[in-house]
């Protein structure tokens, strides 16, 4: 199998050195004998880890050994509701989705609404939209109803304060300014947020897998370190590259500068008007100069949205590869293809956020996990 | 009726210059004309203020104002469950009870079982055990069943963390750290304490009236820089001197250390030998140089909790201040004076800790105000 993921040899990168990411962070490439193992336990194969798209990790392999011991793992995730929330923000809900169905798994979903009230200039009213929102788009993705708890901290917090007070304890000023960079100026609130941010990784006595893009790794080195104190596994983590914003790969996807970004809401016409206007083009300037020397697909946004989060046919994106890198496909094509493939995974995405109602109820409340999440009480024990 | 206060000339304070305290800390004298004002309100005389126990304010002039003006106040206060209580933790629960009774005001009692927790090296059995323990003496005070809330901050963090979440995005890292002497090393649990500190002074629109001892101001500095941003009125505070220690000025009262304080559990035997043993003496150190120069009533423990905190008796007080500085009345009669005083206030308080069992569930959940706050969600607005 594994030989078949490496669909073209334009295995580039655009701007960033994904490698010394690694390096930097000390994580672990998910090599090709990882990646096979994890196709194999799932019984499917993913299209964001078969496009290198999710690369690196760390202790995923003691999370499927775990697996076959039948110990399992839970997956952890959040939501920050600032805003309304972009194709960026979702994939990493589908890749997490994807986990749930393919291993059985509990998902644990935060909504950070005291986090946002921290770090942002935001209102109540703000924040309660934009959490209604954003849970609404998760629910959509189709988690698994009675394996999913979504939950926002303030609401939540009578549950888990117990453990809070138990890692709030393990953690102090220096490090925890060291691992955020917080400062005089940063509010204590937002200085108490490590210990709500790691609750969620002690909410079951098996192994936490966060799925997040590699620059968010260093935020759960202090889990690391404490994790063990109180019995628990240290969290483990799979890590995406970054998707690079419809203006370019200098750029980053933000719901407040809607031209780098394909808004979940967005209608087709907006789709196809943004992508016509904005998507960076990694063509020739001139039809001449691109015939002659085709497209950098490295730094097309187009290109990489299609291999990276949109395209499943392995054949069909070598083929647009081959062709967009030798001059053969023109600029105008690939962006024909890209509206048609957002269109596609976007109404289907709205019609399910349409008609969530009842899954946002089950996961935050009624589900089977949910019901059993509102009945307990997060506490932790020191282990002496 | 202010003229009789000043019981004897002997109105002497033992190491502490406890005019320098008001200087230093900001606050105001507690004048002849407001104590006056304070016990006409009352229609009643206090023992701690009449006899300049209680002698520093900030803020009781408009918390007065208020309660003529039919607005009225509210007064909170706490507990720290980490060891069992002695006679100097009681006293300020005693002034409290005094003022609820005689103004008729709600009292909310925070117990900081999550301060505890960051605070020391303790764990959770032992915290809950202290934290049983301290409700029931402080039900046992005597405080009104329907309007008096004891809460433990872990059980209800669910009904005021919206509120907090407000609170601490106003206090940044510098201002804690400048106010409480928080350092790099302090775990971020206790860094976010001050949130959780302030939060009760907003539970209701009125005043809030914090009765403790004059060192403790500055930590309401932070709730006076907020309190108007959400519309709330700064809080006041009432300032008690510091009780000495038995064994003497120079010490603290310390339940960590038996002979320097009475226990509210001590046997009528044990207070006795305690007395007798280790009650710091003013008197002369032989009976000759006694009967000559007379004992020194600023340092000697039994007088000075005998005028401060026990005797009632105007009369009786000043026979033994004169007594006792002439060299008249000798070292072992005034302690045979506190031995009696001390178990008579101890007898009265034991008997109602032993059968407190339905003013603990009380105050804590079935009275009129524990059922109104555990209905209630506590949260700020801020005024824009």
């Amino acid at each position: 199998m594994a030989e078949d993921f490496d669909v073209t040899p334009f295995d580039v990168e655009g701007q960033v050195d994904y490698d010394r990411l690694i390096d930097k962070f000390g994580t672990e490439e998910i090599d090709e004998e990882l990646k096979e193992r994890f196709f194999d336990l799932a019984g499917d194969e993913n299209l964001y880890m078969k496009r290198d798209f999710i690369y690196s990790h760390r202790g995923l392999d003691k999370a499927l050994d775990e697996y076959e011991e039948e110990d399992g793992f839970f997956l952890y995730t959040g939501i920050g509701p600032s805003g309304k929330m972009h194709i960026g923000h979702i994939i990493s809900f589908y890749f997490t989705k994807w986990i749930q169905e393919k291993f059985d798994v509990n998902v644990y979903i935060q909504v950070t609404d005291d986090e946002k009230y921290w770090d942002r200039d935001i209102t109540d009213e703000e924040i309660d939209k934009y959490a209604e929102d954003n849970i609404r788009e998760i629910a959509a993705v189709g988690f698994d109803p009675d394996k999913t708890f979504i939950f926002r901290n303030r609401e939540y917090m009578g549950h888990m304060y117990d453990g809070i007070v138990k890692i709030a304890e393990k953690i102090n000023n220096s490090q925890a300014q060291s691992v955020f960079g917080f400062e005089g100026s940063t509010n204590i609130g937002m200085n108490f947020w490590p210990a709500i941010q790691n609750i969620p990784t002690f909410f079951e006595d098996k192994r936490c897998v966060i799925p997040a893009a590699i620059d968010q790794d260093p935020y759960w080195r202090i889990q690391r370190d404490i994790a063990e104190k109180f019995g628990h596994k240290k969290t483990a983590a799979i890590h995406s590259k970054f998707i690079p914003a419809l203006t370019g790969p200098e750029g980053k996807m933000s719901s407040s500068k809607p031209k780098t970004a394909i808004m979940l809401d967005d209608s087709p016409e907006e789709v196809e008007e943004k992508v016509k206007k904005h998507a960076y083009s990694g063509g020739g300037d001139t039809l001449e100069e691109h015939r002659e020397e085709g497209a950098d697909l490295a730094v097309d946004t187009s290109f990489q949205w299609l291999r990276n989060l949109l395209m499943e046919d392995d054949e069909r994106i070598r083929e647009i590869a081959e062709k967009y890198s030798s001059g053969e496909m023109m600029t105008g094509e690939i962006k024909e293809i890209l509206v048609e493939e957002l269109n596609e995974f976007l109404q289907e995405h709205q019609e399910r956020k349409e008609n969530a109602d009842e899954l946002v109820q089950q996961m935050m409340y009624d589900g089977e996990l949910a019901q059993e999440m509102w009945d307990r009480n997060i506490d932790l024990e020191l282990q002496r």
